[in-house]
């Protein structure tokens, strides 16, 4: 267990150049270890506000000039009393003055235990002790919403609400317990039945926002695939404005899977390009075609990319037969040659001329659409964590069962029981009755100063 | 020219992962302009006191919830209004953050801008401002002293103090030309010649810790010379502890020329092991070679190796007589096989065997002697700059000028012109006198943000 009476201390900046580095404490201590090495009396220092002074080292020679502002128990972050002190931004000046933060006594930080005792000392739930993290990491702006918007707590007011609702049903139930000359007739078994099945239904959608939620946190594969020569690496470099991939118009030129980040509608997408497929006999083909069947089978999108100016193929015919439409587009590329010479039957289909850039907007307009389940606003609430989603799920196969229970006419006795174990699946998401050891893998994610 | 009147704004911390990030904005308007922005009304928020609240965008949606705070002017670091805004440490909400405070009015900074305005509005002079870089890109714990030292202000005090000195004795010229009926006699001249006798030592000595000062700043280069097949890619892998360059047993192994950076006695080195010197026909070793020759014309240290078990070759004997004796060590390698079979004549020798790692640690405390051509205190003062160099040497010449002309007895008059040109030169390194373009090609130097 994590030791809250040290005072732990970390560089709270990111490591580099820049103007200005954070080095913070927290901890009942560290007012008591920077007055040992700040060139002023920090003691009566007021709380929240800015004092300029002097970092020293043991034989009192100046190590930085900063900016000291202390944040004193219990409104900081972490409850505790934090200083926070504003250095300049060097890597190795920064170093120094965390060097002697550490010789006057504090200890080095683990990975969140800023947030974690901040967490510990109920200043946040657990929920938006992983937003941090996620809003730290967020890599496009709907992963950043969502982790702002349950850092806020909005995700905390919807699972309350959750076991607000399942409280007062339970609560009904034990008074029928309690006191059964008061009996509960079918009309109201019937009110608690809706209201159980209400509950139920909004813990269900919660859930299925998972599918978008995953998506939004991590970003998007999109995987380019197509037969020998339909244009695939000039799709690539057509979507990338540049030439990473080599073009050329031999057949099996693309041999290693290349990956590259793009940004499109604001969001991240990684893009993969991978061997064309047909029957070979040179191993290091082979191996490329084997990786290119894995990137599609994993991907989120394909864009399955086909010759307008020919007649399907073979393999045209097997990529249409095995890939999922749903999460297909197909691509008539080569339209600068000609028309597409045949039908396809796809729900998702562009018109594109890789070489002369003509309908590349339709086909982000068509990535855009299919990326998501849902349309995306500002306010939706998110589960884009597997352990809300793990919780939640939890919480509703126990309340699924309570209502097959209570349709049997079983006794609110054991029902109870069952809805008690949902509303505790539910607190696992906020952070009550979790054990130490899930609360230590949830913070080893984090990074140091956090 | 800047326009001062404008607000500009910045992500002062590194770019990066964190728990924190900073945006920053100088200017009159920056208050007004973060008002628009922020959850809070913030006019009548206190100076240097720090604030919670949320930067919302055009909205109204949460961006982000950050501490503010306010340095109003004229205490201020730019000596403007500074809005501090610490918001959570990822590159996107950072990011996110910044282009608010840009769409609310403010304009991203250009580098060096916000010291460049502290220099501007008097708040420090043009040395300081220059440490404030220096001090920032440190290397090295005696560059971060010396930057340390002059943005404190010891190297102006310095400067200070030679003006003042000179504009004592100009003015005791000029009072001799305005009541030439009070004279000057022997004595006083003498008294005169000794004052800026005294001074140029001053000067001189200051000037010439540029030697050790540029060393500091920029770091030492070792270069590892020596004919074929001594040890010397063997004595890159021991002082490196790990297997960097390859090491056989036949000639000519090492054909580019490989650099790695280490850290000794608290001083970083470039390490630099080039290919050895030999009559050969390969083009590419031969490209080696000619390479080789260059690092070890450039670099600071030279590391001869010589083979203890054998007799000196004659590429050996062409190596002893065309190094620099000053900056190089000769190293007899592989006395795990012999005792030096000769003896040769230089200062600095270490006997050492790579493979074995024995007599590493007589090499390294001999690197550190020979880095140095003073002892560095930590109260010393360093030129680390050639700018300042330069405008000392100036300042140097003009005063002996003024010293010869005196000698020769030249009337004070023109020998005031010299003092005074002196003192001119001096004032360079402050920043006053200066003409804008000096001023833009200094501040273009800085990162964004300081």
């Amino acid at each position: 267990m994590i030791n809250q009476k040290e005072t732990i201390t970390a560089i709270s900046t990111p490591i580099g150049e820049g103007a200005i580095s954070i080095v913070r404490l927290s901890g009942k201590n560290s007012i008591a270890i920077i007055n040992k090495i700040f060139s002023k009396d920090i003691l009566n220092f007021k709380d929240k506000t800015a004092y300029i002074g002097k970092i020293l080292d043991s034989k009192k020679n100046v190590v930085d000039e900063v900016i000291l502002t202390l944040f004193k128990t219990p409104n900081s972050f972490t409850g505790e009393d934090i200083v926070e002190i504003a250095c300049h931004g060097g890597i190795l000046i920064t170093q120094r003055v965390f060097e002697e933060v550490l010789n006057a006594g504090a200890r080095p930080s683990g990975p969140g235990e800023f947030t974690m005792r901040a967490f510990l000392n109920k200043k946040i739930d657990l929920s938006q002790a992983e937003a941090i993290q996620d809003l730290i990491s967020a890599k496009n702006k709907f992963a950043l919403k969502a982790a702002s918007n349950q850092l806020c707590g909005h995700l905390s007011k919807e699972i309350k609400k959750f076991q607000k609702l399942l409280i007062d049903i339970a609560a009904i139930m034990e008074v029928s317990l309690d006191f059964p000359e008061e009996g509960i007739d079918d009309a109201e078994t019937k009110s608690l039945i809706d209201d159980m099945l209400s509950i139920l239904k909004s813990m269900q959608e919660l859930s299925d926002t998972f599918e978008d939620g995953k998506i939004i946190k991590a970003g998007v594969s999109i995987c380019i695939a197509g037969s020998v020569n339909v244009g695939k690496s000039s799709l690539m470099n057509a979507i990338l404005k540049k030439d990473r991939a080599i073009v050329t118009s031999i057949s099996g030129t693309t041999r290693d899977v290349l990956k590259e980040d793009i940004k499109l509608n604001d969001m991240f997408y990684q893009l993969i390009d991978t061997a064309g497929i047909r029957k070979t006999t040179c191993t290091i083909e082979q191996e490329g075609i084997k990786r290119s069947r894995r990137e599609q089978k994993n991907s989120d999108i394909t864009l399955l990319v086909l010759d307008a100016s020919k007649k399907l193929s073979e393999d045209d015919l097997t990529f249409i037969k095995i890939l999922n439409r749903k999460k297909t587009i197909a691509i008539w590329n080569k339209i600068d040659i000609s028309d597409p010479q045949e039908k396809i039957d796809f729900e998702n289909v562009v018109k594109i001329s890789a070489k002369n850039r003509i309908g590349l907007e339709n086909l982000y307009k068509m990535i855009e659409k299919i990326t998501f389940k849902s349309k995306i606003s500002n306010d939706e609430i998110f589960i884009t964590n597997k352990r809300h989603k793990y919780a939640l799920d939890g919480a509703i196969s126990y309340l699924k069962k309570a209502l097959i229970d209570l349709g049997k006419g079983i006794s609110f006795e054991f029902i109870t029981i069952d809805i008690k174990s949902s509303l505790k699946e539910l607190s696992k998401i906020l952070g009550f009755d979790i054990t130490e050891d899930i609360l230590s893998s949830i913070f080893s994610n984090f990074c140091i100063g956090k």
